[in-house]
């Protein structure tokens, strides 16, 4: 997002619920009907029965002013895990895959992560920003006002950069969602590199890494740790090499196979492991004792038709700290709201509404590293917040299959209600 | 919906898809970019290519215009099952739900269709009207043109016609969906009838059920037949004589247990049997060989957390005619959405995005008895359409968690994009 901090004074809030950075899964009910939001923060809260002078003091500085219409307000979604840069849609896998092929017949037919590449690497990169902007947009709408954005369809020098750049060109426009873009050429090793896959990581080492590193274009890198794409091994010098060179590392791990990925991630120091169908004790206490943020996407669970979910009760139970995100991309979640992710953390993760929420906002910025700045509402976090016509925490995830906030507020700007 | 007949000419439609009314699960792809409707209906489709003077013709009447920019056009969907007429949500049974109580529990705490009716029978009329209605609107919004809307959270007489009659005072506003009233007196035995549950069904017959045909109250009459609710014998009894009266029949059926109600149904001549989560193989045959509606509504089986989905596929392979809904209702299934019940039908029934388009339009209107007048494209066929913003069928089911028509036209009126 661009650079103008705005104030603000929103009356009439009906219930402000704030996520606790320091305590997982505690949101409290705050005792205030008004916020005041200064140059783009989280400046006070006040309450008009016991603060009537300092609220009218405020309103005669001739301030914005958001009449909250008694709506529920919460801070705005935290998605810590998409992947936006893709040019075309996979509708067609998705129909094949609900047909009864399976992913080896996928991929034959043309699908999978490389046929992104392949349409990414053809794209028009005017259209393809184009089209990335649009969906960054429409986060934006459906209440997400922080977006992790990953690399990882070019699979080449010139089209990971090119992935990265457009982010950060895009990050300068407005209104934009706060964007944290990751480094994800590790995604895959592209057919070229098949038979000499260090050819691969090198290039990643020496002719990416130091351009990302040198343009700012990146603030994680990430690995697709899965036996059938990076080994344990491959994941640990790769990230180990980000890491040194300044980024934060993240994974993709446990979502096929249950083999270590989640261990490797709490021993890399690693903010979080993401997917974790497949995580077993051993890995839940290795993360929980590291402190990895345990990033959940059921999203692809549903959207890939599957019946495994990852063990979101046992990891409360152990003391883990869970992030919700969509993980948004065109082949196994074709998924932008958070609010639905709610609805599935909810039904079939068995959180509480509370849990839901909390790691949807909170949890999400403990995985960027930005617990207290986004995801709450403490006094200095930014003013992105959105405003729900509901009366009670439980009915944001109750509410399923189209919901959407009735007003979004970035950096203290109340955006507009286009489609 | 009131009556003002619209006349409309819309023009650059991208591809036009017809489900075809008389062939289940066929949905055409129509050789033309252009359509006229007029007085409210469907009457001539036109290409530009090759019916360029014949389009300047009709531009020339002055009508309204309607440039679908390349979208991708539908018939609005029909969705054949739904529980509008509600007052409060009962969003902490989700909660309770989701964190392991069982329905017993839920009901000992005051959970249930009963909590409904105690809300409905204590609210203010016109505060009850002013929600349906807004529930009523949103359906639109999100592509449903036609809704069948049951009562039966009332259960006493006065209650019962209450809901009916506030459904028909809506039907007469616009914009409004075309609605399809339905008398479910019988959803449940309510508790001062426990003792003597003859009396709550000699009410029904004799109290409710002349009203609602005097009146033109209801166009079908349903039952919730489940042994745990009504028996075969009193759901038998119950729809004989509502079918006397005139009303078409559908039943709730086999939701929770094997127990017969998809044959009763096809014994019964009903349009529909509802839910069939359970049904067995006879039970289909049956249903099948009396040309039953085979209505699937897998929101409810997503809400309640279950894995026990309807089959789509078996029900498919021996040649019956599914119609998809949301079952929206404050209980089971709080879903409005017909794109999400598309996306369930797709990654969880394994239907194509054919059977499932063909089966939230052309089928939902064979289950009210109105095939060929909505749900469908035909010449004569009422204009009540969607545009997408995709390029294909198979992106509709694809696009999941949020996912709205870029605009709606009923009776052949462009409708607003109000939030």
């Amino acid at each position: 997002m661009s650079d103008t901090p705005r104030s603000l004074l929103i009356t009439s809030i009906g219930k402000a619920f704030a996520p606790r950075p320091d305590s997982p899964y505690r949101v409290d009910l705050l005792q205030a009907d008004c916020l005041y939001c200064r140059e783009g923060r989280i400046e006070a809260w006040l309450d008009s029965a016991s603060q009537a002078a300092e609220i009218e003091a405020l309103r005669r500085k001739g301030l914005p002013l958001c009449d909250a219409s008694d709506a529920l307000l919460l801070p705005g979604f935290v998605d810590s895990h998409t992947h936006p840069v893709f040019f075309a849609h996979r509708a067609e896998e998705y129909e094949m895959r609900n047909a009864g092929r399976d992913y080896l017949e996928i991929q034959r037919a043309g699908g999978g992560i490389l046929s992104s590449r392949r349409s990414l690497m053809a794209a028009d990169p005017a259209e393809l920003k184009a089209r990335v902007r649009q969906r960054l947009k429409r986060f934006l709408r459906l209440g997400t006002t922080t977006v992790e954005a990953k690399s990882g369809y070019g699979l080449s020098v010139e089209h990971e950069l090119l992935s990265l750049r457009l982010l950060k060109e895009l990050d300068a426009e407005s209104p934009m969602p706060r964007l944290y873009p990751t480094l994800l050429a590790a995604h895959s090793v592209p057919p070229e590199h098949r038979e000499d896959r260090e050819e691969w990581f090198r290039r990643i080492n020496e002719q990416i890494l130091p351009v990302v590193v040198r343009e700012g274009l990146a603030k994680h890198a990430d690995a697709f740790c899965e036996p059938a794409v990076l080994s344990l091994q491959e994941t640990e010098t790769l990230m180990s090499r980000a890491r040194e060179a300044g980024l934060g590392i993240k994974l993709h791990a446990e979502q096929i196979e249950s083999a270590g990925g989640g261990a490797l991630a709490a021993r890399l120091g690693a903010l979080s492991a993401d997917h974790l169908e497949e995580i077993d004790e051993a890995g839940i206490q290795a993360m929980v004792e590291a402190g990895t943020v345990f990033a959940l996407l059921p999203g692809s669970t549903y959207f890939l038709g599957m019946e495994r979910w990852a063990p979101a009760r046992r990891i409360i139970e152990a003391g883990g700290r869970i992030a919700l995100c969509t993980d948004f991309n065109p082949g196994s979640s074709h998924i932008q709201s958070m609010p639905f992710i709610l609805s599935l953390a909810t039904c079939r993760l068995k959180m509480s509404a509370e849990e839901a929420v909390w790691a949807a906002t909170a949890g999400g910025a403990l995985a960027l590293d930005a617990a207290g700045e986004i995801g709450c509402l403490e006094p200095g976090a930014a003013a992105d917040l959105c405003l729900w016509p509901f009366q009670d925490l439980a009915q944001l995830p109750y509410t399923c299959g189209d919901n959407r906030p009735a007003r979004v507020i970035l950096g203290g700007e109340v955006l507009g209600q286009e489609e």
